[in-house]
């Protein structure tokens, strides 16, 4: 029986934070806000989409970076099935049922990236792109260099910030990212909701690297 | 007698390069791309205020930071300090004479917020504004939340991210920097070029935060 999320939602919240703080700091990108706001996005689009089960996308949601892994990690693409496996006991001692864990770190598992999992369910799909939608906007701005500064990578390319003759390369400068991953992201959403959100936000994005272009004399990307 | 400043930055820039890998690993926000952005704003600003000696001008902006120290460390208000002292020799190496070494090192030790020094002269005000400049705009904004994100700080307050309902605190969240110091470097600005500079580029940053309160569901900030 479908629960209210509300009432899942405290509990969830703790686990999370339990293991954030037994996992040692977490990175600026990956916080409870974090968590927080991928429920808002979710939520929003759940609706545009008709999902029903809030309870499951409540959980989903929370635990979906139960365990994160540095970008430059290389088991970074194995997280989020570590995270599924780590959600298992959590979502068992909140009484959901055998079949609604499966359905919920399938969910889990195939929000990432990194691990490269079609998503078979309308659930999987609305925490993809909730969680995809944090990497556009003012938030995604923000979380980008901030990723980007933790690592110690430069902001641009000095002479080419824009990769207009050199190949672009996102593990050495954070603007690359923008062309290779942020600005694809509209493209690759899973719902039509998740897109339309996602185009809005990418214009921030592309907003940005106008005024960039103008202060560094250089014209604006085409991306 | 006055030389030309292209033919001596190549020298000033290899000597800001050097002093950076024996230095160490540098911040993404004190790259070399970052001295030269300082000079070609000074070149802007110079213009404006009628500033004629662009060889002390390019020297001042190339060795301004020859020392940096971490935003967190205690030593930090002598940064600026220590670059005049670790500037002389390249100076005097480049023949520069006492009286013009003297004047290109106030401008060093006078251009950073902590040392907290007045700028005695025209020189100093241009390499401290075209400095200031970078902490603006597309370029500010993207060097602000690199800097947060090396100290390991989160991007903002969860729960209030503006400070309505909390003293602001930018050694905790990078956002609080806009209010307590981004948005008031405009009425700081030492000249009116570099004022006018400013003012187009705090606008960049109100955008940023415009689109950031939209996305929280908060009301922008006042700031």
């Amino acid at each position: 029986m479908a629960r209210s999320a509300e009432a899942l939602r405290p509990a969830l919240r703790a686990a999370l934070a339990e293991a954030m703080t037994s996992n040692g700091p977490s990175d600026a990108a990956h916080d409870l806000a974090h968590a927080d706001r991928v429920w808002v996005n979710a939520q929003i689009i759940a609706k545009g989409e008709g999902l029903s089960r809030s309870d499951h996308l409540v959980a989903a949601c929370y635990l979906h970076d139960l365990v994160t892994l540095p970008k430059n990690a290389p088991e970074r693409h194995r997280a989020s099935h570590l995270s599924a496996q780590a959600a298992t006991p959590i979502l068992a001692g909140l009484e959901f049922a055998l079949d609604e864990i499966h359905a919920i770190c399938h969910a889990i598992e195939a929000h990432s990236f990194s691990a490269d999992l079609p998503c078979d369910t309308l659930l999987a799909k609305v925490v993809q792109d909730a969680d995809r939608i944090e990497s556009l906007g003012a938030i995604g701005l923000a979380r980008c260099f901030a990723v980007s500064g933790a690592l110690g990578r430069p902001l641009f390319h000095s002479s080419d910030p824009f990769g207009t003759s050199r190949p672009l390369d996102d593990t050495k400068f954070a603007v690359d990212h923008f062309a290779l991953k942020l600005l694809k992201l509209p493209a690759q959403m899973q719902t039509a909701t998740g897109r339309t959100l996602a185009l809005s936000r990418a214009d921030v994005l592309r907003r940005f690297l106008h005024d960039l272009a103008e202060e560094l004399g250089q014209p604006a990307p085409i991306w």
